[in-house]
Order: structure tokens, then sequence, then C-alpha cells
């Protein structure tokens, strides 16, 4: 760091096995992804091509590259794999994880339908390949999934093989752990605590006010997910309460 | 593309004569611009530099000729046109286009009060020298047009020349065809549409849920505009189905 | 400029004593610096590293020598001076003032609570080391200072050695000089101004409407902070009546 400042929260620093933040990137140019890596690249762990952006990216295999080279795995968004499935391309799906030497891969199912027997055989056949993130919780703000059902879908889900279950919450934060507004369901997040351990979860948490939440409620180094490249520095100043939101939680 | 999928909507490519992505540039840096190009070139129709931005930034001549380049043609903010106007400087603004070399000029009057009669004469005048874009709606929340007068106008303006119509939202997507809380005035859309060809009218759609809007009522190759520079990519995959967004809509 | 228009309002131009924009950088790349630079620098009087953002970001010193070789100079955002003073680090603070090579420091008390008189000592005490620019107002929404306070603040603040009193909003725009909206304090702007000078006030106004309300009451050249880097151009325009928030004011 480039001064010292006493008593700060213990920040866990690269390979971290707690306290990940996952970033979105849905569409930088390669000279962006270069500095994301030289302002942000010791804080961020994995990136996530949102959604099916990595379709429409004209030069995703330097992109990848790119990425690795910082020791930064990618993955494709869940909606990607949903629309492999959705035309019944599972096959084809495979093949690219292995095409573009990706490591790992998210399993959701956001915009489908699916019995939840089958995404978890999804979890499991994946897993034998790659390493597997699987994502609860709809991208439809008018179904809401009561809290038993998301614990039982996180519990199975990690039986069945995945490495970590994600919170549904979109780029915009306002779907599955959030309202409309984009406010915390607080009833939601306590529970699952209870039953699911902190480390297994990662928590898609695009907006300020909700990764200062789930800072004030799991610590420095809670996992988080879903951040603009933009807001990385800025989170790690939320961790460490050097920002005015958990300023006083960390003195 | 970078890996095959099925039964995709099938999207039009440059040079389009449908499905137009105009994105607003605001004061991109010439690395913004190449950036830009490197990963949305093949998706961006035309480029208007914000308002009168085009009055500050530093390297204009640079900048077009770089979007010329790469096949993208640029042309100034209707609030440039009128601010000439206002400033009875019409001849110095048709100066300005030549010393530029742009090849495209956008005739609107959403700031100040003209004779609809006028804005015509502009618009046919301005037909001889450049391809003309006019805009009808105006920037002012609480002015409100009735259908009927927005399909007289747009037709009166197609007739004076006009390329194409465009229907106004601003960078903020809350005036115009949009309600102050961004959401679309539904009936006025779908009342222009039966007497406007689509084909002719741009629709400016900043905000995420009004190109939703729009992809869902015109489908994939609808004209859209006042897309920001990062969101070209985003918007890419709504028109095909491939963001949670339109995700059914396209199956 | 890139053309004549006729009967624009007086801009000022660098180095200013008055209209002064203040940009808050939260944790740009050095090549996006370089990119602001090239398109805004006239533009920028002074940078702010938003609060302790600068504890964290990689490269400090060659991003201050490059604003610096662009003739702007920095400084650590207040909640950085707080996070000092709360730990007993005073003296660690002025250290690295001068470690960095900085000619501007900024007192506040936003997240920490700190008696007045405290407070114009480290003013009195910094001015003798750097250029002090002390804030008023606190970062917590729910703690409303009356108008007769502020001003109080703000005079003592002054002939305690501060060269201008910046009024508190964060990087949000929702608190102190505005309401949880955004919306102005009207009644508490216009009541510090029959005491304080304006040019001795620096009003933070990261949201367009914030920006625009205050060129309307103070005219083109009122110092405006907490700008988002890529929000100078537009700025620029709204100063000069080139956007349409403010074409019909200044004409």
């Amino acid at each position: 760091m480039n001064y010292n400042l006493n008593n700060l929260p213990e920040r866990t620093s690269k390979p971290r096995t707690e306290g990940y933040t996952m970033v979105m990137d849905k569409g930088l140019s390669l000279r962006e992804v270069e500095d994301l890596i030289e302002t942000s690249g010791n804080y961020i762990d994995i990136v996530k091509f949102g959604w099916a952006t990595s379709y429409v990216y004209p030069k995703l295999k330097e992109k990848i590259a790119l990425y690795k080279s910082a020791g930064i795995p990618c993955y494709f968004g869940g909606t990607l794999f949903e629309a492999f499935i959705a035309r019944d391309q599972f096959a084809d799906y495979q093949k690219i994880l292995d095409e573009f030497g990706l490591e790992y891969a998210e399993v959701s199912d956001g915009s489908i339908e699916m019995d939840h027997d089958i995404k978890c055989e999804y979890i499991s056949t994946l897993a034998k390949q790659v390493t597997v993130l699987s994502e609860v919780g709809s991208k439809d703000a008018a179904k809401i999934i009561p809290p038993y059902k998301w614990i039982q879908q996180m519990e199975t889900e990690l039986e069945a093989g995945a490495w970590k279950v994600i919170g549904e919450a979109r780029e915009s934060g306002n779907v599955g752990l959030f309202r409309d507004s984009g406010e915390v369901r607080q009833g939601l997040v306590e529970e699952i605590l209870t039953q699911i351990p902190e480390e297994k979860i990662l928590w898609e948490a695009p907006q300020k006010a909700q990764q200062v939440w789930f800072i004030k409620l799991c610590g420095t180094n809670v996992n988080l997910g879903n951040i603009a490249p933009n807001e990385v520095i800025p989170l790690e100043t939320i961790r460490i309460g050097l920002r005015g939101d958990t300023f006083s939680h960390f003195l």
C-alpha cells in the first residue's frame, strides 16, 4: 500500500480462499482490460463475461489470454449456458469451454424453466470438466423464491459438485437477492447464512449500498460479484473501512 | 461470431438499411474511439456528437477522421444546429459542416421555438448539402406534444427531405418519447407506427428497458439511438435474444 | 474552440481565479488520465483522489506526476485525512503530503465527530504546509446541519486559513447540500451566499441537475466539484449555454 494506516481490518491477498471479488466485463476493449489489470489486478479474483456478450465480442481469445496472463480466470455468464441448453446444444457448450481454454463455468436457470434435478445433473457433468459456479435466483423480479427453497437448491447444487453458489442480482441489482428498489432481502440472506457456509457463497452485489450491507454483515472478506470494473478500487476501500460508508464500522 | 448458436433472429450487417445503432459520443478521447471501433465498430452505424460538445472538444477533426476510417459517419447534435439558428448564424452552420467534412446533419427544435414551416425549410435547404436527420419532440418534460402532431410533423419533415426522423429522448431518456420516469409513452409510439414507416424512424432509447421495449415491439432490427458507447455490445445481445430481457421473446 | 458562435457567456481560462472545476478520480488508470488530460485538461483546475482510494491505488506517484505535468494539482479526499486523525496519525499524514509532493490538502469531518475548534487548528496547522480546502457538511444523510451553522463553520474555517470551503455532497450527490433525492437544499445555499463570498466556495455537485442549478444561480464561472471525469466536457457546455438545460438561460 502507498502509506501506513494503523489498525485496518485484515484483507486477504491473492490467491484468495475468501474475500473474492468477481468483476463483470460486458465488453471492455483489450486496452481497457490492460488498464484494469494495472489498477485492480491484485483485487480481482475472477471475471465473468456478462450473460452472452462473449458471443458478439470480437477479440475474445485475446481477451481471455490477457486476463490469464494476469492470473485472472474468466467464465461465461450463466445466460450463455442457458442459451445453449434452450437450443439443445449442451455438447456444443462443452466444446467451446475447451476451445477457449476456460477453467470455470456457470450453471444457472435464471431465464429458463429447468427441473432442479436436471440442473444438478448439468452441474455434476460440468464439474468433471471445469470448476462450476452455480447460480440460484430468477432474473424475473416477479418470481419470488422462498428462503427455504434457496437453501435447498444451494445445498443440493453444492452436493452436485458446484465449487460455489452465486446469489442472483443481475447487472442492475434489482432481482433475486434484492427487491425492485435494490434493497437487500435481509431475511433471505440471514436465513441462508444459518445453513450454507459463507465461504461457499458468492453474492452478486453491483450497487454500492449492497456491497456495504454485505461487508457490514459478513466482514471485510465476504465474496462479492457483479462488480463493475471501475468500482473495484472503491470496493477495496469499503472492505477495509476507508470509505465513509464503513468508516465507523471498522474503527 | 465466436461460436455457433442455432435459431437466433437474423441481424442485419453493415452497411445496414435497417437495424441502425446510433451512438452518442459526448467527449470520448481518441484512444477511447479506437477502442470503441475495435469492440463495436461492426455494430455502430452512425455517431452523434451529443448536443454541442463538439464546440469544446479539442481534437474534433482527428476524431471525425478516426470514425470515418472505420466506416462510421458522424454528425453534430441538434442542439448545435439550434445554437446557430438562435444566433442567426445558419450560414456559418452550413460552412462548418463542409469544413469538418460531415455528410449528415440534424435539424431539431427541442430547445427553441420554431415555426414548423421554417423547420421544414431548413430541412429542405440542408438536404441539398447533406443527409438530414430531423428530430421531433421537446427537451422540455412539461411540453407534451399529442400523437397526431408527432405524426404530422414527422410526415412533413420526411416530405421536406429528411432521410429519417428521430424520436427525442435526450441522453437521460426522460422526455419526448418517454415519461419523467423513463417509461415509454406506448400509445404515442404505437400510433406513430400506424402512420410512419418504421424504417424511417430512429428511436432514441438510452435506457436498457427502453431498448428492450422497442425490440420486443419492432423486432431485432429496429433503429435505436442515443446508445452509450459501452452499451453497444449489450444492445447487440438484446437484439438477438441473448440477454435475459429478450431471451424468451426470441426462443 | 472549433468554430465561432456569437454571444456566448464569457468562460474563464486557466489559471482560473473563478469557475473552478474539481474532478473526482476514484481509480483512473494512467492511460485514462492521459486521455482525460487530452480531452479535458484545459477545463480541469484540480483533481481529488476520492476519499481514501489513494491507499489502494497501485501507481500513485506516476499518476500525480502525470497530472502535475498537465498543470493540474491533486489532493487526497477528506476521508483520508479523517482516517489518519481517527488513528492519531496526524504527523504521518503531514509526512505523506510531503512524500507525494502534494500542494493541497482537505480537512473535513464528514465521517468523524470533531470539535470545531480542533478542526480549525488542523486547518491552521496544515495551512502552513499546503493550500487547504476545508469541507463543511456531514456524509450522514440523517445529520442535518442548520444554515446558520454552515455559515459559522465556513467563516471560521476561512479565518483559520482555508483557501476555499467545500460544500459536501459525496460522489452520489445525496447528502450535505442535497436531499436524499439529490434535490438542492435551496434555502441553505441561498443563505450561505448572503454571508460567504461566492469565490471562496467550491460546491460539490456530481449530478447534472445540480450543476445546472448552481450555474443558473451563480453563473458560468461558479466553482463546482466532484465532477466525474467523463462529465467535464458536458459540464463545459452547460456552463456556456450549449446544452438544452441552460440553452435559454444564456440566450
